[in-house]
């Protein structure tokens, strides 16, 4: 992310130290905290509580966990083992599942001594491959709102939801690559940010990247977008997705399909951005996608800074009353206009998937 | 709303000291908190400030503020000057508008030193007949209820939006009408509570009111009820309005609209309540209906519980990016399915409307 003339990245390994660095996104936007990780134990850590999330970024943490284990142990069994404690921490990424098949096809093939350099290699182009599919949907997208910024006047309004952004990867983001990319060409655009209840990582995330990069943008409540839309204040909506089936349905962060609703009711174009390991051609709907169910405790109680400037825990539902917490929903891909990838925009559907990426079907196996 | 064995008003006059009072809503769900109100400066501030909240309690209030005005100060100026105060604190209410309506024509015509008495038994009319309007309502949408859970097996499944309960009126709810009414019928039911950001009225007061009477529920993020419809995890919808326009257009709390779509896409009836009060012939449509913004601190700020028991403000957006806090959207007539009103369940159209309600047009004059 971009923070005052500063780029950061959400992981880094220092080329000179070989230290491994994420940023604790628990304690954002009030704190801004860099975080070592030293151990496969808390590369696993930070996957499950949170401190690094959105699939890409998953993808590359599990990566870096796996090397961190082999740098402590390079064993058959310690490499099953990290595979195995890094595969149960978030069922719905499936990024975590391909990086975890290249990891385990080109180190299983090693002598345990030469895994460490090689698990570490590794993990490092995983995390710069990313860095590139971002900028590639970057280049893809921003044609889509240069388009609208030609036929329109006064900015070019953008709702976005949940955190698809540059601390949802390595660097720059998925949805939001077309917004710095815009920013660059000195578009004049605006971002409507969803605060995405229950974790808010719009509020949180999206709002504290957009603002660091100097991006005109707006928090809003979830229930906001239909009004808007309905008002014509949005031209597009561009979000991320934690999986894409191979029918085109795309599973994102819950209340996603809501907001692709009420563009298709408006005839606000709806984007998909979608760096191609986080499709998985071997589910045939988006009904097959697995929905992570957590805690009730992200619904019923809400962090946030207090005037003292103390991070503080409060209860916001009745105590007594049940909550649930699903954490993602899948939103047909009819009710989608495009998927912006790293080889360009396409349609949601089987035929275009395979067109774009039927070469790279086998590696989700 | 019902509690423990008793039952509380939302607003209540003691025929014995004739002391009107308040539920202080902005303490619950962790306080519950009785406030007296003795000056028509004290119900502008409880409509204001949202102390009281939801269309017909906002009327109840504002009609026992213009008597509490005609206590202290009978005049024709008093009169006036109340209605114009009181007329000013929230502009999306009908009924406010309603019950002006009423006291102006009641009292304008009696001499000042008939004011008193009149303006207190007219307000406690208005209040009654809330009561009444609710009971009607209740009995009417009960059916539904009961007609799905006789072809259903498992207990039936309700999504509401915000808080039309108990305390959005004088007592029982209008969306919650129905609900309370098949609870007291036996009926297997149980509630999907929109927790209904940024003021939490689901969260806070819905949920309070439910669990307070016993009432089956789940407090849910609103980004969750579309991925529960696609589950088939939701029988039907019943939400409250706070004005409902000519051509059947609802106007309620903002996100109202994002389900009534959902409801749309999966088959689900989305059905509104609407005390006849609450009914605007005089505005063709929904898009005449004024959008009340209101201050960003609601979306930037929550209010909970600590673990110590107090009650703590914590800031959730980062410092400097901006918000937007629109209060109502505007859900169109083709979305829903029925209004449930004190004359029966009727379709959301002009034609119903006017045949069911054309005797009152003259009414919000």
């Amino acid at each position: 992310m971009r923070r005052n003339t500063e780029t950061i990245r959400s992981i880094a390994r220092d080329p000179a130290t070989g230290i491994v660095t994420i940023i604790d996104q628990t304690q954002l936007p009030h704190r801004f905290v860099l975080v070592p990780l030293t151990s496969m134990a808390q590369a696993a850590h930070a996957i499950r509580a949170m401190l690094v999330r959105g699939a890409p970024l998953i993808g590359a943490t599990a990566a870096y966990g796996v090397a961190l284990a082999m740098r402590a142990d390079p064993s058959d069994g310690a490499l099953a083992g990290s595979l195995d404690v890094l595969g149960r921490t978030r069922p719905t990424a499936v990024n975590l599942m391909w990086a975890f098949a290249r990891m385990r096809d080109a180190l299983a093939r090693l002598s345990p001594s030469a895994r460490p350099d090689a698990a570490m290699a590794l993990a490092d182009a995983i995390a710069e491959e990313d860095v590139a599919l971002c900028r590639a949907m970057g280049a893809h997208g921003v044609a889509l709102i240069d388009s609208i910024a030609r036929r329109k006047a006064g900015r070019v309004n953008i709702l976005t939801h949940c955190n698809a952004g540059a601390l949802a990867t390595v660097d720059i983001g998925t949805a939001t690559a077309p917004i710095y990319a815009a920013l660059d060409k000195g578009l004049d655009i605006h971002v409507w940010v969803d605060e995405t209840r229950p974790r808010n990582q719009g509020a949180s995330l999206t709002a504290f990247e957009l603002l660091s990069a100097g991006v005109p943008h707006t928090v809003i409540p979830d229930n906001t977008g239909g009004h808007l839309m309905r008002q014509g204040l949005v031209d597009l909506v561009i979000v991320g997705t934690d999986r894409v089936a191979a029918n085109g349905d795309v599973a994102n962060k819950i209340g996603t399909y809501l907001k692709a609703l009420a563009a298709r009711d408006n005839g606000v174009p709806f984007y998909v951005a979608l760096p191609s390991p986080t499709l998985d051609l071997t589910l045939a709907s988006g009904d097959l996608i697995p929905i992570e169910e957590r805690g009730g405790e992200e619904v019923s109680h809400m962090s946030g800074l207090t005037a003292q400037g103390t991070i503080e825990t409060v209860r916001v539902v009745p105590d007594g009353s049940p909550v649930a917490n699903f954490g993602f929903d899948v939103t047909p891909a009819r009710l989608v206009t495009g998927l912006i990838t790293e080889r360009g925009v396409i349609a949601a559907n089987r035929t275009a998937l395979v067109a774009a990426f039927g070469d790279r079907e086998s590696r989700a196996a």
